[in-house]
């Protein structure tokens, strides 16, 4: 397909959101258009088409199989969208049973990226941002659990690249700092 | 098969064995059976079978392609075991050439585990337990080397997960805090 | 094929040249002979003899398709040399769109390497040596850029070793200790 798909990742509270639809606007007005899709709601999407659940709370109840099927087919879809696309996931999720593979082998060959963007800070500066933020109910973490969730992230992205060929490019959202993370993402997503 | 398949993994000196042994006693008290398989040994055992070797040291003497084949094959009979089973194992081990994966691609994809749990701690209470423990005969490596398993195999397990979509769980055996390695082992047990 | 296989990586300024010569030549006089190849150079020969390229600045033009082809294409032709080989390359490398795995999943598997070696060292004394030497034009990167580049690199070696069963192993390359980096450099291609 033409176009560019760049997945962008970062752990809770590092400001992700932020950084993308600040870049998406910049750059729309340079007459670079993206769409955003966020791979858990378009997952559930072909979900809820499959009449196989109604609400999002029933998806992580789904047999193991069937989810990665449906992954699977979420991410092939996403692959012939035809024009520029932001995928929002996760490098890794944090589950009860440790760390899971955001985009294992069979979504990650599918959708074929060219880059996959983590952004990231440190480590104190996410936990105060957790802390600060009351609009969501987040898991509170130690800084140093959130060191661990960074660390891993970026041993999921070398293996996701080193299959796929995509770049994989740090974009830091350091306190005072947004505007460089965006122009920072920006460049990528020109 | 039914069941759950779990690698239990950690650096000559962390503890495994122990956290283990007393996990496995506690969730069989609460009725959850677990099988614990090491792998090492299951593959001797295919090997012995076999008629290739006699004792474990000739194990490391045969062709590479002969100790691929056996690392397949064991990983495809752990695979079909039915019930609950711990394979005991390294994430990657240590050897003249370099750190060797101990799950690579062949053995990792057959298993198909649910979960790969990392035992973990500080390097320095690592090199100190292995100063003191007499029973064994360990190489002496420095804190810095120990450091540089750990964080090796933090990147080896992202790429397992990153193939076969199990989680990464990182099980903290620190000292004086043994029960609570035990009750984070047995909770992924359950 | 037979030989030996060893693939040899390290960031610009780690001095990995120094060490291979000094190596090469220290176990040719053992009677150990190794052919060395740069894998950018190797590229471009194949690239050019297709009258795809006539120089070097012409590669990173082409085609992503065309440049994959090309890849697994000299991968292959150096799977297939008879005797002990070098292969001089990068574990990733530092483009715009941020890093780019230097041995994909396509060139490791074509290439089936015994052991990649990753020449490290402190972050600081890169730098140093980055702004020591004048013959050469380097992008000049913070002392932090390089620990992430270093960090990323063993991460994508271990996703390397995962899938090929190749050794990771670290040769660290200290200031005034050469001689040690060479001395375990040599131990691995004897």
């Amino acid at each position: 397909m033409v176009g560019k798909k760049v997945i962008i990742t970062g752990v809770p509270g590092v400001g992700k959101t932020t950084v993308i639809n600040t870049a998406m606007k910049k750059i729309a007005m340079e007459g670079v258009p993206y769409q955003n899709i966020n791979f858990g709601n378009f997952m559930f999407e072909v979900a809820a088409a499959e009449g196989l659940v109604q609400d999002r709370d029933q998806m992580r109840k789904l047999d193991r199989h069937v989810q990665k099927r449906l992954q699977k087919l979420a991410a092939e879809k996403i692959s012939t969208i035809d024009g520029n696309v932001i995928i929002d996931t996760h490098t890794s999720v944090k589950t009860q049973n440790g760390f899971l593979a955001g985009l294992p082998e069979w979504v990650i060959t599918a959708i074929m990226p060219d880059v996959l963007v983590l952004v990231e800070t440190d480590n104190d500066q996410i936990l105060i941002r957790r802390l600060s933020d009351k609009s969501r109910v987040r898991d509170m973490e130690s800084s140093k659990f959130i060191a661990e969730h960074q660390v891993l992230n970026r041993a999921f992205a070398a293996s996701y690249a080193m299959l796929t060929g995509c770049t994989v490019k740090i974009v830091v959202n350091a306190d005072f700092l947004l505007d460089k993370a965006v122009e920072e993402l920006s460049a990528i997503l020109r």
